[in-house]
């Protein structure tokens, strides 16, 4: 019987694969199943080991499968399905609507405890390495100021919020950070920074054949929350060139904290950034790293809702405590 | 009575005045008393609520203190106090003799346990803040490679090594990350880097009066191990000039991991930086932060020795985990 934490996960789109490839980077672990909404039959696996299931049948797998890896959106999957399987298993999702982590924290805390599993939410880069990141600098220089500024990468929401404009065929909007901004934030001054002042939206869009793009470009840059506050280029291109040029899914961005110690004359700045070239691969990395660390905080006798505040980092590694000593202190 | 966590500071050097300063940043913990192997009336306290101790004494206040932050040097004086001090109280240290963690490790983790009490050996920036993230990093992109810049800054072994030379009054040695190496490991190519290509050392000397400066620029340039593997820089100043321009202690630098996923073609870089005023207004600022950690910890049964890797960063912010999630995740 192999040793191996056994992985599940939950949903394949683009964030399922980015899971799927990660976990073949890391030998302690290995995917077991996919648990699907559509007809398993209907998804199609390179690895002859991997079973696509329906979700319906996942309490089933509860003695197979140590965690589960939720790969489904936050507006409408993962407040369901986060609580609904943290009561068979051990879970890790990346729940993104702000406003709703309390109650999400609260929803997966209850059926995970119910359950004796761990449940770690709200895992990815941001929120996830980002927020770690806003935790430790603001913990570590008290009196300052946190900057995060996102990019240059793809929105998904302002890509979506686009192709409902009628006329519009497609459209991929990237959110671009304004470099001036970032190095007034480097320099110490903590400048106070308008939402204009801090990025850029810049969109690549392809209109229907005799759509009135003049009125396309308007409704785009006077769209309110979405592209009104922001500077917003538009550039028209043909599907063949969106799809050549813009398919790829980049993001990134910096997390910077500026403070002062001693009687306020002495600046310190800490920079966290990434650089990513898929944004889908590099989330499913993150979620993988936690997995391990909820499997082993679970088999250690813990249960409940954590973030990426409450797991020590020598959980994530496949290292023993010795070994990260040694190497990477 | 204050619910105040109340600390002690053992040695009161730089370090020990660096914490001194970051304790006033937080107002959750309050600075009792400084131990010192001095004569404590030579020491110059301006709060009059804070008392300078011998160090011969620190057992009496077990009762009166909860955790004490150790200043000291790794080369003696960590090694012994650690452990002794361990015993009787929750500890944080900065010991980075590299070689020597295990075995400092198991000696304060065999004290802290004996005594029921948190030691947290080896906190700080290096080792500390960029041991933690390339520990993520490693983590989240196990087929990569990290890469650690350090400067510009003010290396004191080599400052010294400089002082140690025949002819030389006073020197102040900084280690330049060479930023063409930095912008080569940004780009994801994985490069080879020699010592020489990493960093350059500039060095500011004070030369006696009729020394001969030729041959001191020479020994400098050729000395093994600190000089002779990296392109030197060095100038000749005057102690004036020396005391003006040089005695600031900034420090910094960066952590970099470049890391691959999928089937190897999809790059992703997580950097870490600093940029510092005061290399001990920092470290300070760090350990203060980690001491109100090990008070937690201990508080909720734990002992014995840890490192960053081991703290939960929800444990070094004064806010509760509600507070977090709605603010920082």
């Amino acid at each position: 019987m192999s040793d191996k934490i056994r992985v599940g996960i939950v949903g394949y789109g683009n964030l399922g694969r980015g899971v799927e490839s990660a976990l073949k980077q890391n030998p302690d672990m290995e995917l077991k199943a996919i648990f699907t909404r559509r007809n398993p039959k209907d998804i199609v696996l390179k690895d002859a080991n991997i079973q696509a299931l329906h979700i319906n049948d996942i309490e089933k797998y509860k003695d197979e499968i140590d965690v589960m890896i939720l790969c489904g959106g936050s507006a409408t999957d993962l407040p369901e399905q986060s609580p609904a399987i943290a009561r068979w298993f051990n879970i890790v999702d990346s729940f993104d609507t702000h406003a709703k982590i309390p109650e999400h924290f609260a929803a997966v805390d209850q059926a995970a405890k119910e359950g004796s599993k761990v449940g770690a939410i709200s895992v990815g880069w941001d929120p996830g390495l980002f927020s770690m990141n806003r935790v430790l600098a603001e913990a570590v220089l008290p009196e300052g100021k946190h900057y995060t500024f996102w990019g240059r990468g793809v929105s998904q929401g302002h890509s979506d919020a686009i192709r409902r404009i009628k006329g519009v065929k497609n459209a991929v909007q990237y959110t671009i950070p304004i470099e001036e901004a970032i190095e007034k934030v480097r320099s110490g001054s903590n400048p106070d920074l308008t939402v204009r002042e801090k990025h850029i939206r810049e969109c690549y869009v392809v209109a229907e054949e005799n759509a009135d793009k003049k009125a396309i470009e308007n409704e785009i840059k006077s769209m309110p929350n979405y592209f009104a506050d922001y500077d917003t280029i538009v550039h028209f291109v043909s599907e063949e060139e969106l799809k050549q040029n813009h398919s790829a899914m980049p993001h990134g961005g910096f997390v910077i904290r500026s403070g002062k110690t001693g009687d306020g004359n002495i600046n310190h700045i800490i920079e966290f950034s990434l650089k990513l070239d898929s944004n889908p691969e590099f989330t499913g990395s993150v979620l993988v790293a936690y997995a391990r660390a909820v499997y082993r905080l679970n088999k250690e006798g813990q249960s409940g809702a954590m973030t990426v505040f409450d797991i020590p980092l020598a959980y994530l590694s496949p290292k023993s405590g010795e070994e990260l000593r040694k190497e990477l202190l």
